[in-house]
C-alpha cells in the first residue's frame, strides 16, 4: 500500500498533484530548487526537500537526486507531472530500479512512445489511421522524392525524436526538399540528439484533437472524450476546449476507439493523450502519444467528472479503474487558457518578477490551478506558466461567456501577463463561431500586427 | 428587456450577482456605504454608487436612497441578494411603484410567507405536512394550555412576525407556559414590533433540511433537491450539504412535491426556499419559507447544474423555466463551509480587521465565493461572513476529504477566522457518519468546553 508520494514538479502541476495526493490519504514530498524556496508547492507539502541549485539539469532534471529525495524521506512512489523527466523512459526505469513507483506507463511504453517513427508504425499496424508518409525514418534524399511524389505536396520533414514542434520543415515543392531535409536534419541532431528524419504529408488547416485515455495493469483502457487544442502559436497550446467544436457522436466514437485500441497496442497503462490532426472533413490521423499528465487535463477532468490524477494514483497502485467506457458521459463545455507571465506585444517575451497584487476570479463553474500568490516573486529560470483558468457551462457559449468575464475580473500586478491577449482570442468571433483551426493563431497574430501598423502604431 | 441591473447588496452576494449579471450579458451597478469604499463589490462592478454612511439604517437598509441609484444610474431591475431589504414586501412594492424590476417574488407572497402564523395555515390548506399546533395566533394562557395538551409536550412557543431564531421559548411542563409565553411575547415586541406568538410541537432531534425551488410567471415551478443545514450555532447555519446524509429517493420525492404545492399555493415566482424539520423517521415539516436567494445556494448548484442567479434574471424578465421538472438530477455530493471573520475561541467574536496575507484553495472541485483581497480592510459594521468554500466530488466521503483539505490549506492572516472550527467539525465522526442533527452544534461545543477544562485550560 502506497503511503508517501514524491512529487518531481513545480508549479500549478505540483500543487494539483499535492492536493490529489491529500485527498487520497496519501503524504506528500515536493522537492525545489534553490530558486524555489518560497514556491506554492514548497510551501504547501507534508515535507520538501531541496535537490540542487536553480538550473534544472542540476534540480528538476536530477536524477540522482530525486531517487536520493525519495530515499531520504521514505516516499515509494513518485508522480513526475508534466515537462522536466515525466517523459524518461531512463528515469522511469531508474525509479523502478530503486523500488519506487513511478506514477506512469511502463519505460518500455515511454520509450517506444517517445520515438515518433517507431510509434507511428506501431499505430498503423493497430489499424490507427496516420498520415501518409515515408513508414519509419528516410535514408536518402532519393527515397524522400520519391515517397513526396506519392502522396503529394506539401509534406513536412520532421525528426523522428522530436517533440515540442522542434525539429520540423515544410516542403511545398521537390526542389526544396533537399535543403529542407538537411536543416531539419541539423536541427534534430541540435535538439534530440539524433538526426533521424521521417516524411508526412501535410494536414491543410488540421485541427489538433486529442483523446484523453486512461488504463489500469490489467489491461482495462477507457477514452475520456477529447480536447481540442487547435489554439497554438509555435506549437505551444494556448487554448483549449471539450468537447471539439468540430465534433461529431460518430467521429468521437471513431477517434476514442482508435485511440483505446493506439493504447492498447503498446500495452499502455495510467493517463495517456493521443494527438490526432483532423481535416475539414473530418478525417482523423494519428500524430503521436503523450505518455503523461497533459497541462489541459482539467477541461477533461470537468466535462467527465473523472478526477484524473487521482485515478492515475489508483491504477499506478495496481487497483482496477473504478469505471468503464459506458458510465463515461461528456456533459457541458469547459474551455482553459492558460496565464503566462509573458508579453504579448514584446513576441511574448517572458516576464518573471514580483507579483505586487493578485485577485483570482471564484464563483460558480470557475477553477483556478495555480502555483502563485500576492506578494511572490516568478523566478526566471523556469516556464511562464503560472496558472490555469478553466471554465465550465452547460453550452459553449456560456463558457465563452464565463472565460470572457472570469478573464476580465482576473487581476495580475507587477509583471506582464498575456490576460488581455487571451480576452481578445476569447472575444474573436472565429473562435466563437469555433471555425478556428491549427493556423488561426498565427494569422491572428499577423492580423493585428497589420492591424496596429495600419493604426500608426 | 433588461439591460442593467443594481445590486442592493454587498460582500460576496454582491459579487456572485455581478458575475450573474455580466455572464447574461447585463450590465451591473452596486451600491456601497462610505466604509465599503474598498470593498470588491465596489470595485469590480462596471459603476458604484454611494448611498450613505456606514450604518445599515442609513445605507442598505435606505429604501430612498437605493430607488435614487436606479434612477441615476438608469438600472431598470434591482436584485436584493440575502438579507437586508430582500425580504421586505414594501421595498419590493416601492421598487414595481418606480417602475423597477425587483429580483424576487411578488410583495404579496413576501408579505403571506414572511407572517409565520399565515404562511402556515396556507401551507395547511395546501397539503403541506405543518408542525401539530395552534392554528394561527394562540389569544391567552388557557388557549395554550389546552392546545398543548393536546399536540403533548415538549412544545414551542414561538413570533408569528420572528426569524433567525429569536422570539422563540420551549416550554417542557405546563407549569412553565405561562411564564415563558410572556417572555416570548416580550422577545418578539422588542424584535419584531409585534407581540403575537403562536405554539408548536418541538420537534426532538429534527433535521434542518430545506428545498429549493425555482418558478416562472407562467406558474411552472421545478424542486432543485433538498439541502441539509442540520449544522447551526444560535439558529445559524455554519456549514451545509446536498444531498442530505438522511434522504432517501422517496423521501426526496414526497419533500419536492410538497415544495412544489407549497410555492404554487402562494402564487410564487422567482428563487425561493421551503425549509422543513425532518424527524428520525422521516417525517416531515413545513417550518417556513425563505423568499429570496440564500447564503447556501451553490451547494444546490453545483448538484443539479442549475446556475440560480441566471435563473433568477431570467424569470424576472418573464422568461419561462429553461428546464423542467424532469431535466433536473441530483449528481455527487456538494458541501459549504462559511468562512467567518470571528473567534470561535471567544464565542465566535467578531473580528473585523486587514488581511494581510491571503490563500485561496483551487484546484478540481473547489468554488469560493468570496468579496475579500489580500489587504483589505474587513470593515467592523456587517456581518462576519467573508467567503464561503464549497466542494464536489462524486461520493459524501470524497467531498469531506475535499473539504478537510481545501479548509487545511486556506490561510487568512492578521484577523481571527473559523478555518479551524471548521476543520474540526469535518473531522467529527458523528458528521463523517452522517448522523448528526439540529442540536450536534451546540452539544459539540459544550463538550469541546468541558474537554479544555478537563485538560486544565
Amino acid at each position: 500500500m502506497l503511503k508517501k508520494v514524491l512529487i518531481a514538479n513545480r508549479g500549478e502541476i505540483a500543487v494539483r498533484i499535492i492536493r490529489a495526493c491529500r485527498e487520497a490519504g496519501l503524504q506528500c514530498v515536493t522537492v525545489y530548487s534553490t530558486a524555489d524556496r518560497t514556491a506554492l508547492h514548497a510551501e504547501i507539502a507534508d515535507e520538501s526537500v531541496c535537490i540542487g541549485p536553480p538550473s534544472v539539469q542540476d534540480s528538476y532534471l536530477n536524477m540522482n537526486a530525486l531517487i536520493s529525495a525519495c530515499q531520504n524521506t521514505g516516499a515509494t512512489a513518485l508522480h513526475p507531472g508534466f515537462g522536466f523527466l515525466s517523459e524518461s523512459a531512463e528515469f522511469a526505469q531508474l525509479c523502478i530500479d530503486n523500488g519506487i513507483t513511478f506514477i506512469g506507463p511502463s519505460p518500455e511504453s515511454i520509450s517506444m512512445l517517445g520515438d515518433k517513427a517507431r510509434a507511428k508504425e506501431t499505430m498503423k499496424a493497430a489499424g490507427v489511421p496516420v498520415i501518409p508518409g515515408s513508414d519509419g525514418a528516410i535514408s536518402s534524399v532519393e527515397e524522400a522524392k520519391k515517397i513526396a511524389a506519392e502522396i503529394g505536396y506539401p509534406v513536412l520533414v520532421k525528426a523522428s525524436a522530436g517533440g515540442g514542434g522542434r525539429g520540423i520543415r515544410r516542403i511545398d515543392r521537390e526542389d526544396q526538399l533537399e535543403e529542407q531535409m538537411s536543416v531539419a536534419k541539423e536541427e534534430a541532431k541540435l535538439f534530440f540528439g539524433n538526426d533521424e528524419v521521417y516524411l508526412e504529408k501535410l494536414i491543410v488547416g488540421p485541427h489538433h484533437v486529442e483523446i484523453q485515455i486512461i488504463a489500469d495493469q490489467m489491461g482495462n483502457t477507457v477514452a475520456l472524450g477529447e480536447r481540442d487544442c487547435s489554439m497554438q502559436r509555435r506549437n505551444q497550446k494556448v487554448l483549449e476546449e471539450s468537447p471539439s467544436p468540430l465534433m461529431t457522436p460518430e467521429l468521437r466514437k471513431a477517434m476514442q476507439e482508435a485511440a483505446v485500441r493506439a493504447a492498447k497496442a503498446c500495452g499502455y497503462y495510467n493517463a495517456g493523450t493521443i494527438e490526432f490532426l483532423v481535416d475539414d472533413d473530418r478525417n482523423f490521423y494519428f500524430m503521436e502519444m503523450n505518455t503523461r499528465i497533459q497541462v489541459e487535463h482539467p477541461v477533461t477532468e470537468w466535462v467527465t467528472g473523472v478526477d484524473l490524477v487521482q485515478t492515475q494514483l489508483l491504477v499506478a497502485q495496481g487497483k482496477p479503474l473504478p469505471f468503464t467506457q459506458e458510465d463515461i458521459q461528456v456533459r457541458g463545455h469547459a474551455i482553459e487558457c492558460r496565464i503566462n507571465a509573458e508579453n504579448p506585444e514584446q513576441g511574448f517575451r517572458p516576464s518573471p518578477g514580483k507579483i505586487r497584487s493578485l485577485h483570482i476570479p471564484g464563483g460558480p463553474g470557475i477553477r483556478v490551478d495555480s502555483a502563485v500568490y500576492q506578494g511572490y516573486t516568478i523566478p526566471p529560470y523556469y516556464d511562464s506558466m503560472i496558472a490555469k483558468l478553466i471554465v465550465h457551462a452547460p453550452t459553449r457559449s456560456q463558457a465563452i461567456m464565463k472565460m470572457r468575464w472570469a478573464l476580465a475580473e482576473f487581476i495580475v500586478d507587477g509583471i506582464d501577463s498575456n490576460i488581455d491577449f487571451q480576452l481578445r482570442l476569447i472575444k474573436n468571433k472565429d473562435f466563437e463561431a469555433g471555425t478556428y483551426d491549427n493556423t488561426f493563431l498565427e494569422k491572428f497574430l499577423a492580423d493585428s500586427k497589420n492591424g496596429e501598423k495600419e493604426n500608426g502604431k
